[in-house]
């Protein structure tokens, strides 16, 4: 029996919407399921069962990114719901994409460890602030980090492409971002970026106001705190274009 | 006689709105005087004649961004004008800032080399596009990426701190598109960057929702744009926040 892989939607060509790869050309693979409910999911689809995920094979997978139109897209972003909950098919499917010559990115709030993460090129960990109502495990975020950095450190011997690890985390409100101020202090040598929260945004024109209020607010809080230096602040890209739409 | 260069203003602490470090913490220091007239110059005050510059040592420019608060600030960004017309002075300029812990970033449009280029860790260069007015040279440009990736790769010899080398072309129409592509496909080993072009935006909410359709125009072309795979499109996060506020 073929490896199949949870999937909510594949969609793209698009643009990275967040984080250090913002505005950068991608495919977007969402996997189901979730090991959080974080009370402002913008992707509560992939946990809260509206929608149900499709087993699918890495040559389904594959063959939906094409027959999209993968030309002239330099990387592929496996999202979720947590795709670290994925096992041993998530290794095949990143070796598919590497063959295939795409970069490979992937998004988890950093609660699961997995072996295949060493091959992804851009590993993004978005521990949950307070209001999302959940409680991350920092000592498993540590190792986490000590287990893909190790491995980066070994890029001169094995020579992998480039891989890169960040820190994001989104921000709503003060108690969020004093819990990103204690995060930055324990990890402040990896790039760390602070992203406005936001849900329910329908159409972009009625709320666009309200992203860029909480983009200010956010960026006049990181430019007064002295003991972020090398943090940066982002909004979604894709929110601000697009809105809360689906598959962009 | 100290050395001197010509300052337009200086200000920060503040976000970098534009490029790579787009999101992250810095001062700003605008010299004056431009070798172009780009129509749509966002800082025409730097070279029309509106301001004048005022001629300042290293330390005075040193004591303005202390005394504005560099506490929690990790770049000093050096913008124009040109800052490229500036001589030597510009070296003492960096390395006073290296010796007090800032990386410096410097944006120009690649028409002049200096030989201090070699010491910015973050060299942003925007060759302008037909919409401008100006002109390019690309032989010019062509030998600044030269000379300062030549150095990039002796830095496993001589220890400098992190440099690199981005491309950022702003776009108003389809004819800056094409341009931008014909630069992406000589340069396409350099990190490059769509910019929406603004301009006259005097507050934001008026004419947020312009800035906004305009970057989803870009964005759209960028994605159909098949030849252009690992080009990046960015906002200019100040303007979103602030609109074309000076000091900000």
């Amino acid at each position: 029996m073929s490896s199949r892989i949870p999937i909510m939607e594949i969609f793209g060509p698009t643009i990275q919407g967040e984080g250090n790869l913002i505005g950068s050309k991608t495919m977007f693979i969402r996997t189901g399921g979730c090991d959080y409910s974080c009370s402002w999911c913008d992707s509560s689809f992939t946990w809260n069962g509206e929608q149900k995920s499709q087993m699918l094979t890495i040559d389904e997978i594959y063959n939906e990114l094409t027959r999209l139109g993968t030309n002239g897209v330099d990387w592929v972003t496996i999202s979720g719901g947590n795709p670290a909950l994925v096992g041993e098919p998530m290794s095949e499917l990143i070796a598919k994409l590497h063959s295939e010559g795409f970069k490979v990115a992937l998004e988890t709030q950093g609660s699961i460890w997995q072996p295949w993460m060493i091959d992804i090129n851009n590993l993004v960990l978005s521990p949950k602030p307070p209001s999302s109502g959940m409680n991350p495990d920092l000592i498993k975020l540590a190792e986490i980090i000590e287990k893909y950095t190790a491995n980066i450190n070994s890029d001169n011997i094995d020579n992998r492409p480039q891989r890169k690890l960040v820190l994001k985390v989104v921000i709503f409100d003060n108690e969020d971002f004093e819990y990103a101020k204690y995060l930055y202090s324990n990890f402040s040598d990896i790039p760390f970026y602070l992203q406005v929260g936001n849900t329910n945004i329908a159409e972009c024109d009625e709320n666009l106001n309200i992203v860029i209020e909480r983009l200010e607010w956010l960026t006049q809080k990181l430019i007064e705190e002295e003991s972020m230096s090398k943090a940066s602040v982002l909004p979604q890209l894709h929110v601000l274009i697009w809105g809360n739409k689906r598959g962009v």
